[in-house]
């Protein structure tokens, strides 16, 4: 396929690159600047642009990976005189929807991972959620992304929000978690290294037991007498402080529920 | 050594297990039903007690490796009639000096990770943080940690318990947000399967970048739409939505003082 993309973000980036490697021929990168569309438009040998105004009428699929706030505003210049192209979004919150009105061929290709610049990433592993406006649109979006991943499903855009949401907690939180045990460590001269091993098993771990099943720690006893004095460790911190008295609580509600249900 | 194991919990197991196969002599492993101290002690060919007053003087070190808060009620019972031998405790959060006053020779194992019944674990990758009362003593338990791990560190009470409160972010807390995403899933009819190649990452990434770095997803910008929306989705479970609204702000937080220092 002739693919022009549309936004050279964390994701952009990386999806250029995938549908490089997979065969496709990447016909333009468009980002707001030159210094961002460069690197990956030479790297996939495609032509790196800044304007919209010069986005080409020759590709087939026009995927579109911007930040959710610029769609609305982007959409309708992207997608004008190009009807019958294919265009896709890639913005796991944002509903198919958007196109209404504004295009004919649509969909929305979701690849469930976070995308670093500095980090390789093997698509073949990620699943793929997609979805298109019509039989034949779907048909379209899975093919394509057959071509990157293994996993290819498909999920419409009322259950893809619940998935994103799912993904912020496995992803932007767990790395959140990560950022405040550092901050901690940091402040005693801790190297941030002694937490890799118990940061990889609890990660590998969820593989074979289900996360409720794997909870340890003091908080699944409810031990107050640990909870209150790390509690009293954070109070240099009102955030992380309040943050921790809350995990503490959900973890206590959840591995109760947990318990109700497996007795 | 010849070691006798005072408790048969996750990490009295797997600790007895390690020490075993590392060629150690395990005399007898006590726990409060014969159920819960017999599997153990078979595996390590050790007897198996559960009474404290069956507690032999055979043993070089007696490691105490029961919950918090039973170490202040067993402890006298334990070492009481046995001065001169070194006793143990491997709770990151209790202080050496809970030894204080019971016997003369004592320290603290604290392997970090996390232990379940059903995982294999791998001790050469832990790193083990001790402490020993005397200098001796701390030869002697840097000795014992030394034919279990390849990492061995010696730190302070003061620390370990900062370095416990990281281990419950890096590892409860973690778990825990898996368990929100995967409730979220539940709901949806989404397998928890689909989430595997993203925490995997999530984990792998901090390997080479720091977790300030790593961060993604809609709170690193602050998107206030989209934490509204996904708040939203939420309604049904007061303290989840509640801690989706903490968590989303404190990287709101961490991410503007990361950036402010890498300006």
């Amino acid at each position: 396929m002739r693919i022009t993309m549309i936004g050279a973000g964390r994701l952009g980036t990386h999806l250029a690159r995938a549908l490089h490697k997979a065969g496709h021929d990447i016909a333009q990168v468009y980002s707001r600047t030159m210094a961002s569309a460069s690197p990956i438009a030479a790297e996939t040998k495609a032509e790196a642009i800044c304007h919209l105004g010069d986005l080409r009428n020759d590709a087939d699929i026009y995927i579109v990976s911007v930040s959710d706030n610029a769609l609305p505003q982007l959409l309708p210049t992207i997608c004008e005189g190009r009807d019958g192209k294919l265009f896709l979004h890639t913005a796991g919150s944002v509903s198919i929807a958007i196109f209404k009105g504004i295009t004919s061929r649509y969909g929305v290709l979701y690849p469930l991972q976070t995308f670093s610049k500095q980090r390789d990433i093997n698509f073949r592993t990620i699943p793929c959620f997609i979805e298109g406006n019509t039989e034949e649109a779907t048909y379209a979006v899975e093919d394509l992304a057959k071509t990157l991943c293994a996993r290819v499903v498909r999920l419409s855009s009322d259950r893809r929000k619940y998935l994103h949401l799912a993904a912020v907690f496995a992803c932007n939180f767990t790395n959140h978690c990560y950022t405040l045990a550092a901050n901690i460590l940091e402040k005693q001269g801790i190297s941030f290294d002694a937490l890799l091993p118990l940061i990889a098993e609890t990660a590998d771990k969820v593989n074979r037991l289900s996360p409720q099943e794997a909870q340890t720690g003091p908080a699944v006893r409810y031990d107050k007498n640990i909870i209150c004095a790390q509690a009293e460790l954070l109070s240099d911190n009102t955030t992380t402080k309040a943050l921790y008295e809350l995990m503490s609580k959900s973890i206590n509600e959840e591995q109760t529920k947990y318990r109700k249900k497996n007795d």
